[in-house]
């Protein structure tokens, strides 16, 4: 009779909370993104019905259609699990689904999910916050939707911090133009990780400068900052 | 065989992740953080060694001793998790841990957390970013020690995103003035979450011009950003 937004986290469905894996086994039926990990959605189990409202180029579901589909889940007294990559409230949208539900009259609960603002670089050995180092990170959208408000870039480089972009491959020119404009050095170390925290993982290494011209396949978290060129991965 | 770093989550055990809790039933030994939630603490099986090596006031235990310990406990072969609140990687020192591990040649691990600086705002219903309201948020701390580098609160204020601040409480008035003279807006909204996702959870409210002023209870995660007036807290 409840609504759960919840997130999946990065991939590895290890990373999922404990609540989030015992409210997949319970649920009626899943709504999941493209952004969800493979392994994440094996654990839901057979007999569940999946609905995959995932937005990919040249077959997007709108927004307002999800919204939709969650309120007549939620009326038709389903407890239904809508399953997004990474935290719903880290550009997942789910301040959105949640209005929506609330409008509606639908019961609804957020449950929190590792950020892969946070984890990708984790799974590179990349620490966000170092002592010494970076005390503050920033976490943005490379991927600019009208109506959006603007990320002042070249006050960013100033701020002193860690650097995190999410959907930020294909702008990652003007973004590495801007923070250079801003004051930040062009030898500023960079890392963009590919598919964090699956067997697909790839990591790349370069420094500010020379991001445009780096090969980063999408989607991919960019990790700016002198942070990137610390490599804590596990040594067993 | 390995000295695994673990994120304990915001305080609800249910949100730890399902190898958090896994590693927390097999170890050997844990070694935790005075951040750790209680109810996670429980998890842990009565025959495993337990060490608190909370920084507390009055006795403080100092970084190199613990990764020191760390480090022993490592070389007796044991299993052993080191248990921080939140995130080991967001200023949870993990890097520094990992860094005396990696130097000592002790097979370790990262398994990352939900971070109480977007779990705590997800509690109280406030997403850190927000379709039309928020496309960035930064997290930053409010303790500065000897040694950290700086973060310029005014240039922080002009980025446009949510501002999210832990261990900032006694700090909070010497922050608020420093970005309200970067710019931000006075009646900017503020929230402060003590204790975030325990039954002990108290969220207070204000505009950003009161937070000098405002009882906050340390210790507190502070939102500060238009998204800090959103209430999407459960309807069940």
């Amino acid at each position: 009779m409840t609504v759960f937004l919840v997130g999946a986290g990065p991939g590895d469905p290890d990373l999922l909370t404990v609540r989030a894996a015992r409210l997949l086994a319970e649920a009626d039926v899943v709504v999941h993104d493209a952004l969800v990990g493979d392994g994440v959605l094996e654990l839901i189990p057979a007999t569940t019905e999946r609905i995959d409202v995932g937005k990919r180029p040249g077959r997007p579901t709108p927004q307002d259609d999800i919204s939709g589909l969650l309120v007549n889940l939620g009326r038709e007294g389903k407890h239904v699990v809508r399953l997004k990559g990474g935290d719903p409230f880290v550009f997942g949208r789910g301040g959105e689904e949640a209005l929506a539900l609330a409008e509606a009259d639908i019961p609804f609960e957020v449950v929190p999910g590792i950020t892969s603002s946070i984890a990708a670089p984790s799974a590179a050995g990349i620490p966000v916050t170092h002592r010494g180092v970076s005390a503050a990170f920033t976490v943005v959208t490379g991927h600019r939707r009208t109506g959006e408000p603007d990320v002042d870039w070249r006050s960013l480089a100033a701020v002193g911090g860690t650097i995190v972009i999410l959907m930020g491959v294909s702008q990652r020119a003007t973004i590495a133009a801007e923070l250079i404009a801003g004051g930040l050095d062009p030898s500023t170390p960079v890392a963009a990780v590919h598919a964090a925290t699956t067997d697909r993982q790839v990591v790349g290494r370069w420094q500010l400068a020379d991001l445009a011209a780096a090969p980063v396949e999408s989607p991919a978290v960019i990790v700016i900052g002198p942070v990137a060129d610390l490599d804590l991965t596990p040594t067993r």
